[in-house]
């Protein structure tokens, strides 16, 4: 059995050596060094180059190097039908998440950035801060990151709601699902929080409808995938003084173009698409037993559904 | 029964109702209108004016409206000797502590100045970060603040040690104590805070020595009290790079004067003693409390060891 590795990302030899470690009796070979198609019965894949895929007759499993698995998905055509598609869940990103997204609630609950402003202009003022379990955090998402960190926010004492595709019980969280659900979500929330995943149903969903609904001041936290945001909506409504700050970590293209206008914004701060990297170890000892598992003929978990999108 | 309240800092008329609520057969002054003396048997106090205590002849119990009681111990000789003073303990302090400390090390270990100043740069670069459990965060105190930020900074998988004045067991932290455990607890700390009290053994502790027995890149949080830190010796460890960053919240004097460098250097973050304020609610059913066992003749909690200065 033979396991292609392709990631432009990544580091191979680390992944090399995990796998080894797991799947002792495997060969890692790592594109372009494809070796003879048919034998590739597994890809670790991260953006693969369009043909790849269709290339190699005995495909048994695509394994994504992520959570999100909008890039593989869009290859489209190119994916073998029938072949599972693998996401990782969490594999040690959900923790990383999880300090992310505290750092940017935090920030906006205990007002660092104005008193950022207050320390530059030399001002020394106590600003009025609600107690958290006022501050009403809203997660976009409630899959295996956004659930992970709307129990680091009700263990915080925030008040925590959330909004998925389908309905859905988490304890402590008031939950939110569907078109029909999103008005209501959105007009509650203070704090935003998106951790969708991307498809044609959230492309573009953080715009001046949806931003617009959420109430005066609110502040935005994305870790998703920029194109889940309109950049110039975003932009009009801090502008505009509805919404009091973004924290941003995914971009539409990345890297953000130089002349972007979120660089330089003062309500804008950003990272370059660090929130959750992914972790080897964990990441292999997931691939490893998967691999295992649809070796044996039995049905993977984390299968991406195909028609869902995610 | 009178209790008289005398603060420049807080809202009379939110503890006089909230007093009310808990003791209604109790009268409630508010400094400078004593009234008669002798009719005063508690205080509620933060910073008393001098000779205001000892003008008491009745009194049963002081009230420190703080965690810390270096300013009411200062008041010396005013003191009426035998008369217990009480601190606030917790009270709604401690999750808004643990706010606080969560951003700084979650600012520090996740390297999110780094990353504003790559932003001010407009430079897209990843930074490598470790794992949360590759962080040895060190608390200097491990009372009530101090022992609520560790249990916090442990559920989001930190390595927590501390420092305290006597031998001490808390789960999952690895703790040393008195004069001889310092060297080595600050020695394997990479992210300092201190929620010491001030007393004659603690201040100044944070100087040249201490701080540069922190490995090269360490970070400083103090919220305890200003006169812990040499102010001069901390910019000189920032300025020769031994140290990365500091997020102050407490000055000697407050308010920091304009004049002072902290102000505007660069790896210096400071919000205006702002950490954790009190809470009327809470502090009153403590307050009430403690009132109540007094007049019952019973030892009260959260008595302050005079001679241990805490
Ligand atoms: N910035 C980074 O470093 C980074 C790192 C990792 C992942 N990510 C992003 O984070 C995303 C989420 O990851 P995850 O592992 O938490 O995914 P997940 O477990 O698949 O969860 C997805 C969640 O989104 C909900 N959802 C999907 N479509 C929806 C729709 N049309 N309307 C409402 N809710 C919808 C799902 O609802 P149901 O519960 O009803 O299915 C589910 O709760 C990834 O797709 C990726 O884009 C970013
Ligand atoms: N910035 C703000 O907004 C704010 C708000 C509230 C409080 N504070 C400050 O925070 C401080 C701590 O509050 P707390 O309620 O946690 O106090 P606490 O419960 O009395 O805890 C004090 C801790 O410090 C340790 N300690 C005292 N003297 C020591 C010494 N010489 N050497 C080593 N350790 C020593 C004690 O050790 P043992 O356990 O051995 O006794 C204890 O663990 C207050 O005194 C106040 O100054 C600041």
């Amino acid at each position: 059995m033979t396991i292609l590795f392709c990631s432009a990302v990544d580091d191979a030899e680390a992944y090399r050596r995990a796998m080894a470690d797991r799947l002792p009796e495997t060969a890692f070979r790592v594109h372009p060094d494809v070796g003879p198609p048919e034998e590739i019965r597994h890809v670790l894949v991260w953006r693969p180059p369009a043909g790849l895929l269709r290339s190699l007759p005995n495909l048994r499993g695509v394994f994504n190097l992520g959570a999100g698995v909008d890039g593989i998905l869009a290859t489209g055509d190119d994916l073998p039908e029938g072949v599972p598609v693998i996401r990782l869940a969490d594999a040690g990103m959900a923790p990383q998440m999880v300090e992310w997204m505290l750092h940017g609630v935090l920030r906006f609950h205990r007002r660092f950035d104005d008193y950022a402003r207050a320390q530059a202009a030399g001002r020394w003022e106590r600003l009025s801060v609600p107690p958290a379990s006022d501050v009403r955090v809203g997660l976009m998402g409630l899959g295996v990151l956004g659930g992970a960190v709307a129990e680091a926010l009700l263990a915080r004492g925030y008040s925590v709601r959330g909004w998925s595709r389908r309905p859905k019980d988490l304890p402590g969280v008031t939950v939110f699902h569907g078109a029909d659900g999103l008005s209501d979500f959105l007009a509650g929330t203070d704090i935003l929080i998106c951790l969708l995943p991307l498809t044609d149903e959230t492309r573009g969903i953080l715009n001046a409808d949806t931003l617009g609904r959420l109430p005066q001041g609110a502040a935005v936290l994305n870790a998703a995938r920029g194109a889940h945001l309109v950049d110039a909506d975003l932009l009009a409504l801090l502008d505009a003084g509805h919404l009091r700050g973004a924290q941003l970590d995914v971009f539409e293209p990345e890297p953000l173009p130089p002349d972007h206008p979120f660089w330089t914004h003062p309500k804008v701060r950003l990272t370059p698409h660090i929130a959750a990297v992914t972790v080897v170890e964990p990441s292999c000892d997931q691939i490893a037993d998967t691999i295992r598992r649809l070796e044996r003929g039995e049905a993977p978990p984390n299968r991406v559904d195909r028609d869902a999108g995610y």
